[in-house]
């Protein structure tokens, strides 16, 4: 109690003067300083218990299969999205029994299944403020300046001294990875140290692992992946994406692996699911884990996203989409292992689309410059001083990121391109960290991930197509052709001609991609990996000095960064009255919202609330827009039982608010003023995908499926009445 | 004045009971009998005057350049829309001088230019109901039956018996075209017999004709077709689609051909043009010449179209389109030639799609279908005989035109897809019709439409790419080959190998295209022209025995028609309660409605008004959202004088309203309730295009250019002063 005691404080003088926040991801021990503008939105429970994250609703609120969940029921049924379940699905479906489109449905406890064997159920049961010992270790001072002071240390690099950048992003990765090593040593746990602000502030975050997760329920394609690519990121949607899993531990209530004789797990909270009317105006607060975003970037950063970084990924993924769907297009089994490489290519296609949409509608760079001259104008002149220096700094290591940007954004997309280039790679740095002792080893090759890492390369080996790996490959290579001659990739090919070559000695004796040859590499060492002279390995080999070399060069930055950072945060946080929230960096945040319409162009006014009415007016017969029979005879019939929203006169599907989102997002709890669940957020909108660098408050907005929607769909079309009761909801159909 | 009273008379019986009207295209003379509908909407003028043709406000609407227009101060200017006056910009536009591009505005009268030499002004100068003069000569009855009695005409077929269907028709044509003649012979005039309701009623129009059209103004292409492909059809919408004509005439104030003694047209009435704020819910009153709609066709005839003749049309469309696109792919040259052609027939096909999705969102073979079971139900006793006779007799009809569908259908796409086969179809024509009486000939060979035919065969010259012309009618003479075996076209190939030998055998030595050949070739005998043994002409010869066949055919089906058809509306008009407003051809005609937003689809609504910031938001600083530099300098500053809009607080630049539009209506004036020009009309929305043939009152609109976006162009932008002085505004900007 004394740390989150101590979280409290702190971040009460950080936020002091936060007035219209709803933009926020705030931390959950930021919340209760903004009290008094939830109770004016109408908050009913007390907003001091959002602060207390084993406590409810916090508690409720957990991680799945890279999606934000939470638990609904006392017997650990847990909401998510439904293409968080969609993994699942897939893994358990056969051509006999195909559940991906058809659905699921568990009747009672037994006929619930595994939902992958790698599927883990996080929940977060401590934060603890650890930036003094990751800062400093044992040499802190406890006067002006430390840690305890400010939620954001000034100058903290002054403790290390400038020169040692590389030297002492080591130090504090080691501090980290000795901290996660205690933490996690009693087992049972995951444990991670955060880094908030961008190395301002250091949390440790406790996780209970829950290793057997089953799944109960999915309603069919047809309504859980309604509109699909089409729809994706667009609002008015009709998408009912909504699933449940359930958490399972040993009799023992501790975490354990699947096994039949393993019981429900009991949470100390849940969320009451809501049938409670919801309007344009009410609040809406989401909880959950978000990715990553960049909203503190500066002006200078921002405009090479802008100019160079979005529309290059943007150009890399269109090229290598089109090579893929090419190779796919006349033969279907290699169009099924290039279909989820694709989806996630385009998902980001789309996005990046947005992000330059909403850049230039922004002028996000102007923006941000005339906030920058604000800030240095407004600010304290105790503080000038050290924000020049670190604007400096800033200055002279974005220039020298430019002089190789090209080449260093093109590199990564080798792999990228080369599924099979980066198993290779893998195994190859297997084999040598291995030798090395657990702390000094990159992440990926710790011990504490050896499953997720052989787990990765299983499932990466199933979607391999050596046709399209080349084809992929050759794309970039010849990307790397066309760099300025200062900027060569050392030993890449230059001409077409010698490309083709090379990829003619790359692929004609590679075992990479066979499981019995890639199991045996995974035990080789060093030696015996490179005695099979495997030539996708030789490349990846001849590949690793320079992607060394670009990690050593990203580990000083990010040392440096760790340095100047604070302080242009400092200032940030100083020009707008005391309030920030740190970037999102995947750890439990909690934003509030209220439910309402925008304009997303002239003359056009998008309103907050679907119905059931969009579903069949979209409704065309063949995918992704076909709806189950049952659905669209029963809407027919124009009769919701108390499902129907009394102001529409009908059933609602989905609402927007103002909230924000971002990736990772999905499957967070929709909150409302009484603490229930009011829906689940599935997507942001169009307009607001640009938020990730800055949210434009008047038609940002976050999509999510209405409760409602869902136990309509549960109890009318799906028949899923024992899910219904365990939710405390008779049924009605 | 006897005969503007006696169908005053006649059309107050016909729309005695008229309730709710707002989606009708009634003509000018119903409109008084509507007169307490339109108080109750705001109007503030007597009802009554609409119904003089040559008073205020009907008096100032006229056609130019197949548009709607009026005229808008005692000089004769004229407005109309931009894309009405392109023409004109198209005529005389040079590389030096591109006003296509920049716009063009005459300071002075002296600096009007002629539009082009066969542009014309219409003024409708007189309406006279000659129905018993046309259906009976001089033998029609005065007592029961009689035209005096009804506005429609019941079994009027009785008094020509209903075996001599073509005999009819063509005795009807004959009728016809003598009393056009001696309507034309003082000269000045263009005169014409029109149907209405199918037959059942016909009137004397005769239209003044002016020859010196001159063209005043036009706004630049970034503002007169801003939005261009993309927009078209489409709301919100922002083009500044408007521009001015003037009408000239001799010194003695008769029509002449252009000349520089000319003075200005001074016509009786005109529009003062608008400044008042326009609301939602305001009362438009739209006046114009809609062509042709379907509005009254059965439920077996709108299942024709919907399952074959508009799929097929679409079909032809997209095949033409896709193979003049290829061709132009790489040849500017060829691209221009072909652009107008695609430019229609691309139009067309967006027009084609927006009407079978109306068609199916509607059910409208459905809701026809329950139409026609109601209106047997209720029929007066006395008329149900008639009714089923013409039912069944309507049935054979369709089911002899079903046996030979696709055969008629694909036909004249055969000359549709070669300008050249129609070019040389038309010379050969010409040789044949101009040795028999000028009564007798097909209509476009008659002495009055010489000018017309040699423009027409003049401008089509133009535009011809004999590589163009092979593909394009390679397309059909392939399609002729997978007709079924009873609808084969005789003499046309059956192969693909056929077709490829004929076309080269057809452009191997024809001189169509040729300027001074056809030339020649204009005033030969038929003898003459077959001496040339041109290819292409003795293909035109050989299909012309086929097409005379099929003309035939149409002729007496057209002759059953207008027996048929009058039974089946008096019918409709009872079912209606009285209210029935014939389908539109050509003719003047007055909608009216309310401006009002519409939602398109499940959770969107669209605003009635568009502003300024919308053009500015779609700007992309490319065709077709480039703006002048101007518009974006000037709009952005805030300030637009008294045009902006007191509750919107920004310049208005588009509206839309419940009025119902088609082709031919583009141009309309938009008259307020104080029977001022309020706006242009000039598109249909998208979901509106169905309306051709249903209306659907909630989603159809029609656009209007708001005639303060019209002012503050000319005022702000262009600065025409001059033409700001002549509309009675004094400029502010």
């Amino acid at each position: 109690m004394r740390l989150r005691a101590r979280i409290l404080l702190l971040v009460t003088l950080a936020i002091a003067a936060a007035a219209l926040a709803d933009d926020g991801m705030w931390m959950p021990q930021q919340i209760p300083a903004l009290g008094d503008e939830l109770k004016k939105l109408g908050l009913q429970i007390d907003p001091a218990q959002f602060g207390d994250l084993t406590g409810f609703p916090m508690g409720a609120v957990i991680q799945v299969a890279g999606c934000s969940a939470s638990f609904v029921s006392p017997d650990g049924l847990v909401a998510t999205n439904h293409h968080c379940v969609y993994g699942a699905l897939q893994y358990n479906a056969t051509p006999q029994n195909d559940i991906v489109r058809n659905g699921f449905l568990a009747r009672t406890m037994k006929d619930e299944i595994q939902a992958s064997p790698d599927t883990r159920i996080y929940v977060t049961t401590a934060i603890e403020d650890v930036t003094k010992q990751i800062l400093c270790g044992d040499r802190c001072p406890s006067g002006r300046g430390a840690p305890e002071r400010s939620g954001i240390h000034m100058g903290s690099g002054t403790h290390m001294g400038s020169s040692g950048d590389a030297a002492r992003a080591k130090l504090i990765t080691r501090r980290r990875r000795e901290m996660i090593d205690a933490c996690e040593k009693p087992g049972g746990v995951r444990c991670a140290v955060a880094s908030f602000f961008e190395g301002a502030q250091y949390l440790k975050i406790t996780e209970m692992e829950i290793r057997d997760v089953r799944l109960v329920y999915a309603p069919p394609l047809g309504i859980g992946n309604f509109g699909d690519e089409p729809d994706n990121w667009m609002w008015p949607r009709h998408t009912g994406d909504f699933g449940f899993y359930r958490a399972y531990v040993g009799r023992d209530g501790k975490t354990a692996d699947f096994s039949a004789e393993n019981v429900p797990y009991h949470p100390k909270h849940w969320l009451k699911i809501s049938t409670r009317d919801l309007d344009e105006g009410d609040l809406v607060m989401l909880a959950g884990y978000p990715g990553v975003t960049s909203r503190h970037k500066t002006a200078a950063e921002v405009e090479t996203a802008e100019q160079f970084g979005i529309p290059t990924g943007l150009r890399y993924r269109t090229i290598l989409v089109d090579v893929l769907r090419e190779r796919g297009k006349n033969d279907r089994a290699i169009a099924l292992k290039n279909a989820s490489r694709i989806a996630g290519l385009e998902n980001y296609q789309k996005k990046f689309i947005g992000t330059l949409e909403a850049f230039k509608r922004a002028g996000i760079v102007e923006a941000k410059k005339k906030e920058e001259a604000r800030i240095r104008e407004t600010l304290d002149p105790r503080l000038g001083e050290a924000y020049d220096v670190a604007t400096a700094e800033l200055g002279k290591i974005l220039g020298d990121e430019h002089r190789t940007l090209q080449r260093d954004t093109l590199f990564p997309w080798l792999y990228a391109s080369s599924p099979m280039l980066t198993q290779a790679d893998r195994l190859y740095r297997l084999s040598i960290e291995r030798t090395k002792p657990d702390l000094d080893r990159a992440e990926d090759y710790r011990e504490r991930n050896r499953k997720r890492l052989t787990a990765s390369i299983t499932r990466a080996r199933r979607n391999i197509d050596p046709g399209s790996d080349r084809a992929g490959l050759r794309l970039f290579l010849l990307e790397a052709t066309k760099l300025p001659a200062d900027q060569r990739i050392p030993g890449l090919p230059a001409t077409e001609q010698e490309v083709d070559a090379l990829l003619d000695r790359i692929y004609a004796s590679t075992k990479i991609g066979d499981a019995e040859t890639e199991k045996a590499m995974f035990e080789e060492t060093t030696e015996q990996l490179l005695a099979r002279k495997d030539s996708m390995i030789a490349f990846a080999v001849s590949l690793r000095p320079f992607a060394d070399q670009l990690d050593t060069a990203e580990n000083a930055r990010s040392g440096a960064m760790s340095r100047i950072r604070p302080v242009l945060l400092e200032a940030l946080r100083a020009e707008r009255g005391g309030k920030l929230y740190p970037d999102a960096n995947s750890t439990l945040r909690v934003g509030f919202g209220v439910v309402k319409g925008y304009s997303p162009r002239n003359a056009v006014f998008y309103k907050p609330q679907t119905t059931i009415e969009g579903v069949v007016e979209k409704e065309t017969g063949e995918e992704p827009f076909n709806s189950p029979k049952r659905l669209l005879e029963i809407a027919g019939r124009g009769w919701f039982g108390t499902y129907a929203d009394p102001d529409l006169k009908t059933l609602p599907v989905a609402f927007i608010s103002t909230n924000v989102v971002t990736n990772g997002q999905s499957g967070s709890a929709s909150i409302n003023a009484w603490g229930e669940l009011c829906g689940l957020a599935y997507d942001s909108n169009w307009e607001g995908v640009g938020s990730d660098y800055m949210v434009e408050e008047t038609i940002a907005r976050t999509i999510h499926v209405d409760s409602r929607y869902m136990l309509w769909v549960m109890d009318a079309i799906d028949g899923a009445h024992n899910v219904l009761r365990e939710l405390g909801i008779e049924p009605q159909f």
